[in-house]
């Protein structure tokens, strides 16, 4: 098969590499319906840092289990189903206080963007859809998988209750779907932060009632003056710089919570700034199996629709276009077919 | 009067200054019954930063109110009050969020090592007991005015619920106190990192289950090897160093909660070890005002016993011995009597 690997900054290839096969008995193999180019993917794709050597890309997906090993019992060749990044036991402790993505057990998936994926500890990992979903919900179960699971996570984590008023930092698909994570929680207020018209857009559709365009310093002092000077109960981090945690943390009430989900890049806090910020801080990698179950439904009832952070959609063959496009920020997200 | 003044590292003077005298309408005059030497009194003792010029000294008090502004409603002259290091006006929208130390009115109460203090914002800032309560509950009633108040907010911050696994890293006052109050709130297990015989003593007594002596890297694996790999649901930091701080952060399990009160100096958290650390973090000057209610009652229903952790009386004139004992932790904490 062929498959998307990245060689270095700003070289992803498509080519020829083995298919996977079931290696240990908890695996599945699973035919990928649609898979897609992830905003982390876009840190080795500038080099920071570089990969050591060519690598598989891809760690989001949905599709038909091709395959499954001898002890897998919860699903079986011909279903659809839905995994994240991080594959897990879903039973040991850490995994039952809901953070799966920390599993004792964990392992990466990796290789997505290809027709066909291992996805180890499949009993855990995978949640099967009751059908096979019609072609029209693929783009919005993909977006269960990574990028509405970890929105949705940084909008729990920064504990957004029925009223409160919520910032979002970063109008990447992340920010976007926080966006949306929010309005289903039922937040009074939500201020995006962006300064791209069509993500303002997008944003405002997903339930954003104020957009702020400025960032750092004066994104804060907007932030401030439109909650009467206390700050936001409740901040979406989804970008992962020094200015963007800063920023996320000075909007935060005090007493509020910071919930963050890029991954950071260099960020530094220092102890005695954050103790008199007084905020609650919590984040880290989205522990996406933990909503899979309820973002499933809230997709299969019609009631949410995040596929529309997908703005260009490819055959997979094109992938290295999917990579520029987002780097060059022509697309938020791309879907790729194969 | 005399009262207490430092003016450079190990110069504590007890000396003449000015009696305090009402300067705004909502100003309360106290005659202190007791006060004490606090932790973080220790940081500009030992020069870390050096104070900028001679520094009236103590945040915690008690005693009887001796005057009023014409505008304080609350409390009146012959009360018996307590208060905390930060004055609020417990009415804005952060007191009413529960975060009265950073009340948008705050104001730090200074030169509490004196026989008289005044204390702004005495409506929003002092509780009175019913009645003048018994010269045997001064010690424990004094401990409410912060350092219970801060041990007590750690646990809360940490989130500390019924049938929990509780590490606390710090043996000083706050530290101990943390241990009494994770014991209230329904701790199944306490382990307290500390390597002083007394100290562990008083652990015990407060409702410590375990003691773990080592620190730093192998701290965090006895904790580990305690909790089966997992690490502790709720892990309280009261020291504020870079060490404690990492220390606090490993020995929480992934998802767990982690509550910081030691002022921090010198600390930088990195922000990609904070993300896989999988934690929340919470902590700040403790908001003590939102506790004081709760603590005067269990203290005055003897269910509680806080002053203990004051193993040095001395009269107030002997002040700089008291800075002297606890620099040189020969005492834990010491009271003052005026």
């Amino acid at each position: 098969m062929r498959g998307a690997v990245l060689y270095g900054a700003g070289d992803v290839r498509f080519e020829e590499r083995a298919a996977p096969t079931i290696i240990a008995p908890t695996d599945a193999i699973i035919r990928i319906a649609a898979t897609c180019v992830c905003g982390s993917d876009l840190w080795p794709y500038r080099g920071m840092p570089a990969v050591a050597g060519p690598t598989a890309m891809g760690h989001e997906y949905c599709g038909i289990v091709e395959d499954v090993g001898s002890a897998v019992a919860s699903v079986k060749p011909g279903q659809f189903v839905i995994g994240s990044f991080f594959a897990s036991d879903n039973t040991c402790a850490i995994c039952a206080a809901g953070y799966q993505s920390s599993c004792q057990h964990r392992e990466l998936v990796g290789g997505a963007q290809a027709p066909l994926l291992r996805v180890p500890l499949a009993d855990g990992t995978l949640v099967a859809t009751p059908e096979v979903p019609s072609d029209d919900l693929i783009p919005d179960l993909l977006a269960v998988s990574d990028v509405l699971g970890t929105g949705w996570f940084a909008a729990d984590a920064a504990n957004v209750k029925p009223g409160g008023t919520v910032a979002v930092v970063g109008d990447g698909a992340v920010g976007l779907l926080g966006i949306l994570a929010a309005k289903q929680m039922g937040a009074g207020r939500i201020i995006a932060m962006s300064r791209h018209e069509t993500r303002q857009k997008l944003a405002r559709e997903f339930g954003a009632t104020d957009i702020v365009a400025e960032r750092g310093d004066d994104g804060v002092e907007r932030i401030k003056e439109l909650t009467k000077g206390v700050g936001a109960d409740s901040v979406l981090e989804c970008v992962g710089t020094q200015q963007s945690m800063m920023q996320a943390i000075h909007c935060t009430r005090k007493g509020g919570w910071m919930g963050y989900v890029g991954v950071p890049h260099g960020v530094e806090l220092e102890g005695e700034e954050l103790f008199f910020a007084h905020v609650h801080l919590h984040g880290g990698p989205a522990p996406v199996r933990r909503f899979l179950p309820k973002l499933i439904d809230l997709v299969l009832t019609g009631k949410i629709h995040p596929g529309k952070v997908f703005d260009l959609t490819l055959p997979l063959d094109q992938v290295a276009e999917g990579y520029r496009a987002m780097d060059e920020r022509r697309a938020i997200k791309a879907l790729l077919r194969p």
